[in-house]
């Protein structure tokens, strides 16, 4: 990285580095301790002792006492599969019908898709312009074969955390199952599953500065999800394969952590969000903030940059040192722009301007201050290229125009 | 471990431990390089980099010049899910028939039961005393609708290597899919994917010393499984989830050095191997050593001691210090008999009195001669306690009874 800016990492949503602690915690698992948990000679005893005493910390970090409850996985996304096709498939006597929020991420959306081929009905349910599930909307789309909803706890994208105890009460209501995905929430804000009342929640180990690899899924007693991984009896027949002792310790370490610290780093993420949030509309014309102003999570900034293509902001940002992410999928090959921004009523342009910043408990005042000071001239550089803001400038419609050109791809 | 005696670690099969190669080219991967391969800015650079060198590296282990057929899971039993229920749904319209070897692992096994839930016809195809899969054999089960078989490469629990290339040939001779575990191959034989012919082949990292939680599943150019895991672009979408890029690295690292190393590891396990195979039947008396004599495993050592309990022997064994498995189930805490020795032709006494060894690269020379002087007494004392070597020795059928208090459990 020889003659680069210094780093600022923005992009906590992606990716987190790795506790040392958690570290620490797992090396002995690679070598000393290597042996197989359900191997009942001497080497399956530790890497055993191990897992549930991780279980144990993964279940804590989300207000959970029983370890019964929670089911390791590889990652957030296999969770979430597991849950949604899982719960649905073993509902199916009952009814056929599930519900998601319009702003779920793919790894609910997709297994939503593959039960719709099943054979199930699926209703997506709308959202208001901060991406707000509401209760009285889920309800709405419920009708007598509805046996499961899907509703994030917050969205990785825009921010928003939803009122997620009410819209566990109106699934309550109406016997209706509620899985969350909690990939966003975990490590941000306190979570517990009882006081929320969710039947199933999904969380990776990277939220909370876990290793990659390891991710949990709680199930409520009596959740009991079709196995995807099957063929052994590995976290009791719900999900087969060797366990990954390492990273599910790490995974247990970083919980414990978390637990101790998540005050802490949520008022210091907080308070440096906050600092953005507040700046950005002050430096940079036509921005518009994505997400609930207030239920929002702590450190994460999303906003629409007028005139200027998220992912052309991201190189120029990069040259700068800054690694952020943009809603438009752009960043992710497909070139489609966001399905959530969409939701929130964005048009297809506006939401291709997007940027996330997902600040972490390192994130300095510092990188946030150069971050103010080096986005103005980029914007501006970026907009005086820009045939959008050429348009806004002449005093047209810079939206009346064919979709730009990043719709092209698909 | 204070008092026991020196520990001697013969379940390889079971886990291995970790190269400190392979550990060490994982370490930057969880913190300097801690970030999303999928992330555009700087830092997804350098893991995407490393995962691609390692899907080189583990392509390159079996034979495979292209990266593009190897895809990344978690464990061999997620590989073989996907393999088995992906490539049986993605066919379900040419036809709904597949057939597996009697003496497959729970990850096809179980799998193949929930495809026939779904509507799959399912043939489960004999297999000969040695645990051998006869071409005829699987040929005669094939009909117009069949469209995947399922053979392992060898077997984990006694060692038989099946004629994998004369197997694919048959399959190709009917239009049908081969699908092969290479678990307990991969690391100790030689495996090229294109001489054997099949169109998947699933196997761990911790086949070869790499690291739990990374597998991989070689796909041969066309074979498109529906994706158990999905809602993400990773592994060309066909298996979603950020990807457990340390895992993978680590994985590379001793694809690499197994790739090396293989002959001589494969030559050393043989000699040991087949000490205790020809000494083991010298020092104890009826004992019936399984599967194949010539066409088996290097290192890998199973048998059955009639007249007493693999679970027994194995906690004796492990007094002394002896990490050994029982293809008995008894020992994974469901109580079954193993189907594989029933599927080749053992009663259920006999059944549940095996031992199963698998050495290492690093077993030694002395740790082999000291299970053969140690197991002899353990056999005579476990045997004196014994009411079927009672029988034996009255001249009784000692298999003339109702099956042994292990069966009541289920």
């Amino acid at each position: 990285m020889d003659r680069k800016p210094p780093a600022a990492y923005f992009d906590h949503a992606a990716a987190a580095p790795l506790l040392p602690e958690a570290l620490e915690a797992m090396r002995p698992f690679f070598t000393d301790h290597f042996g197989n948990p359900q191997s009942i000679h001497r080497f399956g005893i530790e890497p055993a002792r191990a897992l549930e005493e991780a279980r144990a910390r993964v279940a804590s970090l989300i207000g959970e006492s029983s370890t019964a409850r929670i089911v390791f996985t590889a990652s957030a996304t296999e969770s979430n599969n597991l849950a949604v096709k899982g719960i649905a498939r073993s509902l199916a006597a009952k009814g056929n019908h599930i519900v998601v929020s319009a702003v779920e991420h793919a790894s609910v959306m997709s297994p939503a898709r593959t039960l719709e081929r099943e054979g199930f009905e699926v209703t997506e349910v709308r959202v208001d312009k901060y991406g707000t599930v509401h209760p009285g909307e889920l309800e709405k789309s419920f009708h007598p074969g509805t046996v499961l909803a899907a509703v994030q706890h917050a969205s990785n994208e825009i921010g928003t955390v939803q009122p997620l105890a009410e819209l566990a009460a109106a699934c309550r209501r109406h016997g209706v199952l509620l899985h969350s995905d909690g990939t966003a929430a975990v490590g941000r804000i306190p979570v517990d599953v009882g006081a929320l009342g969710v039947d199933s929640y999904a969380f990776p180990a990277q939220s909370f500065y876990g290793p990659k690899g390891a991710a949990a899924l709680w199930l409520r007693s009596g959740v009991r999800p079709r196995s995807l991984v099957e063929g052994g009896i590995q976290e009791k027949g719900r999900r087969a394969g060797t366990e990954n002792v390492p990273a599910i310790v790490g995974m247990g370490r970083a919980a414990e952590i978390a637990a101790l610290n998540l005050a802490a780093w949520s008022a210091h993420m907080a308070r440096l969000g906050g600092r953005l949030l507040a700046a950005l509309p002050e430096r940079v014309e036509h921005i518009i903030l994505t997400g609930h102003p207030e239920h929002r999570l702590p450190g994460h900034v999303s906003l629409c940059v007028e005139f200027v293509e998220g992912e052309s902001m991201l190189l120029f940002l990069e040259d700068e040192g800054f690694a952020v992410a943009s809603g438009s999928a752009c960043t992710s090959k497909t070139l489609k722009a966001s399905p959530v921004l969409l939701a929130i009523g964005l048009p297809h342009s506006v939401a291709q301007s997007s940027l996330m910043l997902t600040l972490g408990k390192d994130t300095t005042e510092a990188e946030v201050d150069r971050f103010l000071e080096k986005l103005p001239p980029i914007v501006e550089r970026l907009r005086s290229m820009s045939p959008l803001y050429a348009k806004y400038q002449r005093g047209e419609d810079p939206y009346a125009t064919p979709e730009s050109s990043c719709e092209g791809g698909h």
